[in-house]
């Protein structure tokens, strides 16, 4: 069918919640590696999904599925290999003390699980985020994702602290107190939040700031943070489903590269390279407090196809040495954006790691008045159109969002600079 | 790996929350179609795995899904024929006004989604669930799923009804006056509520009841509750995660087999055959005014992947007449039970629909004191001894619950009826 017909049919059953990308939506029909084909045949470099974390299609990952799925898929409450097997190898690539693994389907279920165990472990009702955070879809997890509703509707156990962005906040990069100034900001809210009556369960920290950025944060104002919520009663909930599964190409996980211990972890997406898989991980300590009052039972979290999926992505990202690319191709396209933003004006900020990187769209470089979500979604349209595809992120929706699948290469880098670069020429503010 | 060491290792990796069926928990290691094989080659009969709906690793799901993983797995911000497909073949199928679906991965996730929108566009925050209800493991459907927690921790926004149980309530199967009173009992929560601040968004049926049987309703409980609640505002969801997708043998929906018109249908496991693909469908009118407020964007659900898979259940069980099916060998079924029920004192009820039935163990039949969790799991054992496998359900985990895969056989049903019949020979109360 053609996309015309696609468009209506689709708005007619699935209603006006599905949004599409750009402003000529993709339909996409086939995918391999970091490449995409379109109905139309036409080709394009995946800059942006991160789900597929070890390429589209890989065929360990595929071959992995089909052979469990024609054996054996049921749930947890029969012994099986595989999620032990699975749960092992992620153990063994924690941070610190972390050591059970809670398999869960999505990153929404792992992140309102963390929640709930860390209200009942520290007794404690109250949750931290930061501003335009996203968490997740459910109930709880819509509430800790502030982009999503409006600030009026934010319950009174919810503090919203300032995102640490040294480009965007108040406080700049060139300060050098500007870490112990957010932290600042962020005591003070928990102030007001123990003034409204409630003591910090956790601060769940998205290691990537992603809806913000992604972000790069002082270092002691993120171990500084962890400190205040510890001391006030909190544990320290570590989201990974964006910053990690090596996405930072030096850890697995990017709290170690800031040097913090989570007491819980959690993460989403790309453990599956598509397949709903995700985990919420925590010390021994805190499950077996969790385990004396309640039991979880997630039917589809770590049935045996999910776990064939898993340890075929954990192969694959150490046998082709993904974490390695990602740190020096990352640094090869941070180094083309950084030339790309020496030329274009709009191009405000260049932050990020790894394979995560967002260009931070100005109108204007001295009042660093952001793009708007409309100029972002069409200068994504001009990108796609040159045959590349990136995302949008950023408090305001302004930052064009870089965020490939591991296996990105320097060929694929090339291209996508010269895609950002040939519709930056044909964009007018 | 043996048995033991696999428990030890699971326990170390997984933690106390992940539970094991039986005595001796089984390690399964093949299944297809209502088969299942243990790690020493003996075969077991599956009457307990609805999520496999259409049998364990049907050949065409399973190319089905194969196909889809190596072409394309993306999410639902691109364009693509699978999830409009699968959304218009569940449209078809639904009843009456439902005719939007938003796919989601699993049936918390779905029934999260519909308390959300129904407190929207109801505008009031109270929900309605039964007594020992289970609608899953997120923050908010834990809450509403009073099986899971104590009775104290219940928040004042939740009505708890007595479940319509016509042998172990407070009403049974003799009194023609059963119906209309539980639904004054009903009427009695919903005041209560009301008083408490509180009026209903919605009340959210599991239409089998399942964790409290299954139960068959009278209908004109389930009638008056459903016009009780829209008098005050609030919505009807039908959460058919266990009662839909054929396993009534009568109808797609078990909704439809009482006459009630629900605003919201959730469904989950069976859709997917194992695979995590779970959905919230509403009307046009939900949908619109929920839409002005907000978007909802579920990475993983309705992907090209689970659209392919969902598609090839719905193929699946109307090209084998597993909806037939579940008629005919549920009644072939059930007429085994009810011939056990005569000769062992034990099963006092013998209670459900298609191919979902719950025999209700007690240690007495005047009294109907129910037989314990632990004499159900030892009995469970038992017959899983005999190659059988079943579950346990019900307000006091009384009931032994057989909720087969949709193929199940006459064949199927001798054996299972031969092995209860064995088991309960060699098992003291």
């Amino acid at each position: 069918m053609n996309n015309q017909e696609l468009i209506a049919r689709r708005l007619k059953t699935l209603g006006p919640t599905y949004q599409n990308f750009y402003d000529r939506p993709l339909h996409l029909v086939r995918g391999s590696g970091t490449a995409l084909w379109d109905a139309d045949g036409r080709q394009y470099v995946d800059c942006y999904n991160n789900v597929v974390s070890v390429g589209h299609c890989h065929p360990r990952v595929v071959e992995a599925l089909c052979k469990q799925a024609a054996t054996l898929n049921t749930h947890t409450r029969y012994l099986h290999e595989g999620i032990v097997e699975l749960g092992e190898m992620l153990v063994e690539r924690m941070p610190g003390d972390i050591e059970i693994c809670i398999f869960t389907c999505t990153g929404s279920e792992a992140n309102d699980l963390a929640a709930q165990v860390a209200r009942h472990v520290s007794g404690q009702q109250g949750l931290i985020v930061t501003e335009a955070s996203y968490h997740g879809v459910s109930e709880l997890t819509r509430r800790l994702s502030t982009d999503s509703y409006p600030p009026e509707d934010r319950p009174d156990w919810l503090a919203v602290i300032e995102p640490p962005n040294l480009y965007r906040g108040p406080y700049h990069r060139d300060d050098p107190e500007a870490g112990a100034r957010y932290l600042e900001l962020a005591r003070q809210e928990l102030d007001r939040l123990e003034q409204r009556g409630y003591k910090p369960a956790a601060v769940m920290i998205d290691v990537a700031w992603d809806s913000n950025g992604p972000l790069l944060a002082p270092t002691d104002y993120v171990l500084g943070l962890c400190a205040e919520v510890r001391k006030r009663g909190g544990l320290v909930i570590a989201d990974e489903v964006q910053s990690g599964y090596c996405r930072s190409g030096k850890d697995w996980w990017n709290c170690n590269n800031y040097g913090f211990q989570p007491d819980i972890l959690t993460c989403g997406k790309p453990m599956g390279a598509g397949h709903p898989l995700a985990l919420m991980a925590t010390t021994r300590d805190v499950i077996d407090d969790y385990s004396r009052h309640y039991h979880y039972f997630n039917t589809f979290g770590g049935n045996p196809v999910s776990a064939a999926v898993g340890k075929a992505v954990i192969d694959v990202i150490e046998s082709e040495g993904l974490l390695h690319n990602a740190l020096e191709t990352g640094a090869y396209l941070e180094a083309g954006l950084r030339e790309l933003a020496g030329r274009h004006e709009p191009i405000g900020d260049v932050q990020g790691f790894g394979l995560f990187w967002g260009l931070d769209m100005v109108a204007d470089r001295d009042s660093r008045e952001p793009l708007s979500r409309e100029q972002l979604r069409h200068l994504g349209s001009l990108i796609a159109e040159q045959g590349v595809i990136t995302g949008t992120s950023g408090r305001y929706g302004q930052v064009l969002k870089l965020r490939p699948p591991l296996p990105f290469s320097r060929s694929d880098a090339d291209k996508t600079v010269a895609a950002i670069d040939t519709a930056l020429k044909g964009f007018s503010i």
